[in-house]
């Protein structure tokens, strides 16, 4: 299998251990969802066994079951004001200005509201992830409401894209097999080809009723950790949002 | 007790069964929630009894209940492109703009999917949900995710607001028990004062994660049925949004 369209796990590790790292004693710390973040709980979990004190917000039931499994201590989002650090991954980031699509693992929500309580995400993932343009790859998710979704459904045409019902299990037939959000919602996976205006259009998306969120991350990543053939590279997200150190790599 | 603050049943009976007035054979009709909708339901449900041939849709499941007992066939929303006609309730109206406060009932989400694919929404309401400015005496209703709903509070305390969790009964302490919507959210009841810009308020709070959906009905109704000591009045918005006739009264 070609490395560049299937990237290699290692790669994924290597992300994930490294943004691990940056985690230290009495964080609050948010766990993310999907295969790069799954190694990254992974890497915390080693650390915590090691000694490291923290305690845990999770974006998903599945990341709960793996922290748990870890014995990484969960506490819930409204626990606490605010998250300290937050490792989770993307399915498409443009490097240039930080907005990420994510929600093909289907937290979007969870990530998002986690995201906002954040100071520093983190966002990791192999180099396959970078694109030039958003959507280049990836449809936007978006979480509806069930009650009324075909709705919905219709309005989000009228924004010019396709959306499709995700199934439950790839290749399931959605209309009798829907994915269910932990939230108990649908995602309608809105292919809109090439994404020129990616904050208008986030606007015009959660401007719908019917919508709940959307996987349009604008304005949240503050450090990118990508891995690839080529090692690890690092990014900062300039300031003056916030006072990080500039790019490493 | 004061007529002018608890407007006889008599009221809510006579604009409910005005308005059940307009419905005819082979519409599909939406029935809202409240006492005023309840009104045009009974109305709806003797005219059915009566040989009337309608479907209808409806805002809650405590309508849907009523609805059944009285006869009147049920569908759900997914299952029609549009409704001809939806009676429904408000907590507060401004006749000037139409625009409307909701959701004190707890069924804003349903009411306002059914709103925005009806294309004649019908208001029915006693003469003291008439006010200058919206917010005089209602909070904006918002329907919130349970997930995080603290976060999201603080987010709507930032729009300028007190935003308090709704109990799930009168007197009861909402942070045991909660009132919880029909679709699985909390309510926070948010309470703005005097509303000099409900158009960039809606945005603002549709806008913020975490939020699902709020109580404020812009360019949703098409003709209001006020009764009161007065007698019943009924205004239709002018055109140019639709072709209904020019106010009756």
């Amino acid at each position: 299998m070609d490395q560049t369209q299937q990237p290699a796990l290692r790669w994924k590790q290597e992300a994930g251990q490294l943004a691990a790292t940056y985690i230290t004693d009495g964080m609050i710390v948010g766990l993310g969802t999907g295969s790069t973040a799954t190694e990254a709980i992974k890497a915390i979990g080693m650390r915590v066994r090691a000694g490291l004190r923290i305690t845990a917000v999770s974006t998903s039931d599945r990341s709960s079951a793996l922290a748990g499994q870890l014995g990484i201590p969960l506490v819930e989002l409204d626990s606490v004001l605010s998250i300290d650090v937050t490792i989770d991954g993307a399915d498409e980031i443009d490097p240039a200005s930080f907005i990420l699509i994510k929600g093909l693992g289907g937290a979007l929500l969870r990530e998002k509201l986690i995201a906002l309580a954040t100071k520093m995400e983190i966002i990791v993932a192999d180099d396959s992830k970078l694109v030039r343009t958003l959507g280049a790859h990836a449809p936007v998710p978006v979480e509806v409401e069930m009650f009324g979704w075909r709705h919905t459904q219709t309005r989000l045409e009228q924004l010019g894209c396709r959306p499709v019902l995700r199934p439950g299990t790839p290749g399931a037939d959605a209309r009798t097999a829907p994915y269910i959000t932990d939230n108990g919602h649908y995602i309608l996976d809105c292919h809109f080809g090439l994404i020129q205006d990616p904050v208008g259009l986030a606007h015009a998306i959660k401007s719908l009723s019917g919508v709940v969120e959307h996987g349009l991350f604008i304005g949240l990543a503050h450090r990118l950790v990508i891995a690839g053939p080529g090692g690890i590279r690092v990014w900062d997200r300039p300031a003056p949002l916030d006072n990080l150190p500039l790019p490493q790599a």
